[in-house]
């Protein structure tokens, strides 16, 4: 996982397979090192694999075009949308490709009678609700850099919003694909619902590019409630503001929005987006609906927390208010390595059944303590989801494995619950083992798939399953 | 389609393996006629392909045993829940083996704080309901036929909830499947969301049991809202229920239900069920939520429906009457049948972006009109879905010829329009043309992921992508 791969030779027919993509993309092909590095190394632990080149697409026949001849050399292809993934996805273990789709940035289309959007894969969650601001209508989903939509569909990607509006998994309507042979093909539709023939769509979501490149995402929107408000409620005990999520979940609450921050991440949060909470456990939330509704929903929450030991909401309505709110949250993994000044952080990601978070986060806090890590802890709780930042120390391969352990026996503790050990970001290179202790046998039936539609192994190889030869050094 | 099969030798070594079956289940295994009738034959218009045997597995491990058995035999499998399908997915046109899980109906486990509920796939949603009764929860998910959740699950159904809670897609969280081989596998698992590989949950669920036996369910739950209130509304034109519910739809109203219904139907409904509803086009509805909140969503539907025609809504509150109402909704194919005795049906289920719904609509009755054909209409038309339930005369192929013709342009129109040739029966063996239509290039990737999965194409043979080999005569 964090430790260096192992040297390897190139792809054996890479420079026939660059001269001709160079022929035909001219300096939209680039070797340099800058380029490369920027396209293979995310902000995560862990260690970049460098792809041979980079190509920059500009339309879906390109991408096309790109995947065959990268097909008849046997080249891997690197999917790239904005790199903000966080388990390894756009590393290059055994070089190969990085096709970057950011160029393909059209709003193909917005249906707003029937609350949908056509986009194309490069078009960011920002870019998209700009767009859309005087229709009346919004895209949910929200991880918290402002990444790709083509990338959010291919990690299965949510966020704040996915309590009430879902994740990518429920968003995503159809699907245009390029096949690792290079076929264009749509899934899907824009139909509500659909029992026609296997949910393609919803097996590209999810697949973290190793089966094909998604070149168009038809996304569900929705309307722009009548009333949003946030609220925001200090704890004195993790433990009441964790049970006043599970209690909330429970009664049925349609709440848009309910984010934990620990006492150490508003610590951080506070300083980072001079802010004035208090230092302590805390929840964020936002509720949606007509004027009426959000003031019972309000209200049905504040009695839930009072029992619970959570203090006065305060309150934000306005608009501004609420987006400085927000962005503070969005921006908790940069405050988190602004407050250690030269550290890299460990983005861990398991989600539970709602009626086990208490005790899984208890346990994993109490754990963290024990090995003296710096781990802020957040989360979608709402979801059952939670992030505990570990922050690493800088070289000190020691540390380092204790976070792993760390990491590892939260999973753990999160499978025994039954829960995942992945909410949002995906397997990539960082979770594979896991991957297999979550769903055992099943891992065959999802790489029997892999190798029919993909069986020369081009497609992000060595993620999810790992490699099936050696992974090469990144140079 | 409808036409009769041709005759087919049973698979070759289909003697071997009864005997090893017989061995194994005694008289759970039959090869009566009328038993072979009664697991071959659906109530749809398509044309019976018994099976050679039906066997009756009473545990996941017998299940495995079974599928061994015929995996090493080529033995076609049929998986078989209640029967209660649409599209011919129980036929065995190649012959082989009807495995019925309907003795699968435990309820593994209800955790009520989580808000799910793990089941065999023999129980079916009203088992289920009765079950939770106690619990203050309910599992929304209904299509016309006390159906088993098994079942469900693989043809990826719905019903009159799904504008609200979604399908069988957005409800199953997990599955125990047993694959072609006989290997019992889980996917999916009880948290809220996950990015823990292919999706193979979704995969499974609507593969009308090509790829595998669902031997147990996890699904959502739902808490029985504090308000639930049924209302009825006639209208003088079919224009201004379906405007009302695009409306609706658009505005993002959380209503529950909106079934429309047309003034055939209307008039059926009224003689079959005992009740007193003008026989006008009419929209069924149901509100859920908070006292408050279920009558700020009556009004604003109430202004709606004012504005396009609609009368006065008739109320209905209380349990026993919502119960009997529904019914008579959920009744309305056997309603069809005693309205044309003799007369078999084609129950036709396109579903469009909500945009299209009226036009699709409109232009479809003038069809039926032009061939005067019996054919009331009735749809979850909240979704874009609607059944027209074309009325089959006997004996006369003139007649089926000319409804296969409408059925075809109501499709055509449906899939010009965005939509799907099926919401939620499925593509069995009526739609396998038009599942070509619809998804192109991508059912040869659905075909790959077949043949990966189930390489001896033993399971539910000759479905969704048509016999490989010719097909065989029922007998």
């Amino acid at each position: 996982m964090a430790t260096a791969l192992a040297a390897q030779a190139p792809p054996p027919k890479l420079g026939e397979a660059l001269t001709i993509l160079q022929s035909m993309l001219g300096d939209r092909l680039s070797t340099a090192h800058a380029v490369r590095e920027q396209h293979g190394k995310d902000i995560s632990y862990h260690v970049a694999g460098l792809p041979d080149a980079v190509a920059f697409a500009e339309s879906v026949e390109e991408v096309s075009e790109i995947v065959k001849v990268c097909a008849r050399y046997a080249i891997p292809i690197i999917p790239f949308g904005t790199g903000t993934s966080l388990e390894g996805h756009i590393a290059a273990p055994l070089g190969g490709l990085s096709l970057d789709v950011s160029r393909l940035d059209k709003i193909v289309a917005v249906h707003t009678e029937d609350l949908d959007a056509v986009v194309q894969p490069g078009v960011t969650r920002k870019m998209l609700n700009t767009h859309l601001r005087d229709t009346g209508l919004f895209f949910p989903i929200d991880p918290g850099a402002d990444a790709s939509l083509g990338g959010m569909a291919s990690t299965r990607a949510s966020g704040t919003n996915a309590v009430r509006y879902g994740t990518m998994r429920e968003n995503v309507m159809a699907l245009q694909v390029v096949t690792p042979d290079g076929r264009i093909i749509r899934t899907g539709g824009r139909s509500r619902k659909s029992a026609a023939g296997y949910d393609l769509t919803r097996l590209y979501v999810g697949s973290e590019g190793t089966l094909g490149i998604i070149t168009e995402v038809t996304l569900r929107l929705y309307g722009i409630p009548e009333k949003i408000a946030a609220a925001v409620c200090a704890f004195d005990t993790l433990e009441g503001a964790v049970n006043s999520v599970i209690l909330t979940i429970q009664l049925g609450i349609p709440i848009a929005r309910i984010e934990l921050m620990d006492d150490q991440q508003m610590r951080i949060l506070n300083t980072y987006a001079k802010l004035g909470y208090p230092q302590k456990n805390t929840l964020f939330m936002e509720f949606h609906g007509t004027e009426a509704g959000v003031k019972e929903q309000a209200e049905m929450v504040h009695d839930i927390t009072s029992e619970n030991g959570g203090g006065d909401f305060s309150w934000t309505t306005d608009a501004e208010e609420r987006t400085k709110l927000w962005q503070a949250r969005h921006d908790a993994a940069w405050a988190n390595k602004e407050d250690s000044p030269g550290w890299g952080f460990w983005a861990t990601d398991v989600c539970v059944p709602i009626s086990r978070l208490a005790d899984v986060i208890l346990a994993t806090k109490e754990d963290v303590q024990k090995e003296q890590l710096t781990a802020p802890l957040l989360g979608h709780v709402g979801d059952g989801n939670f992030h505990m930042t570990i922050m690493i120390k800088p070289d000190d391969p020691e540390y380092l494995a204790r976070i792993e352990a760390v990491n590892g026996r939260m999973i753990e503790r999160a499978l025994a619950a039954g829960g995942t050990c992945t909410g949002e970001h995906g397997i990539g290179l960082g979770k594979m083992k896991y991957l297999r202790a979550e769903h055992g046998e099943s891992v065959q039936v999802m790489q029997d798939i892999k190798r029919a539609l993909d069986p020369q192994n081009i497609m992000n190889p060595a993620k999810i399953f790992g490699p099936s030869e050696g992974p090469r050094a990144q140079t």
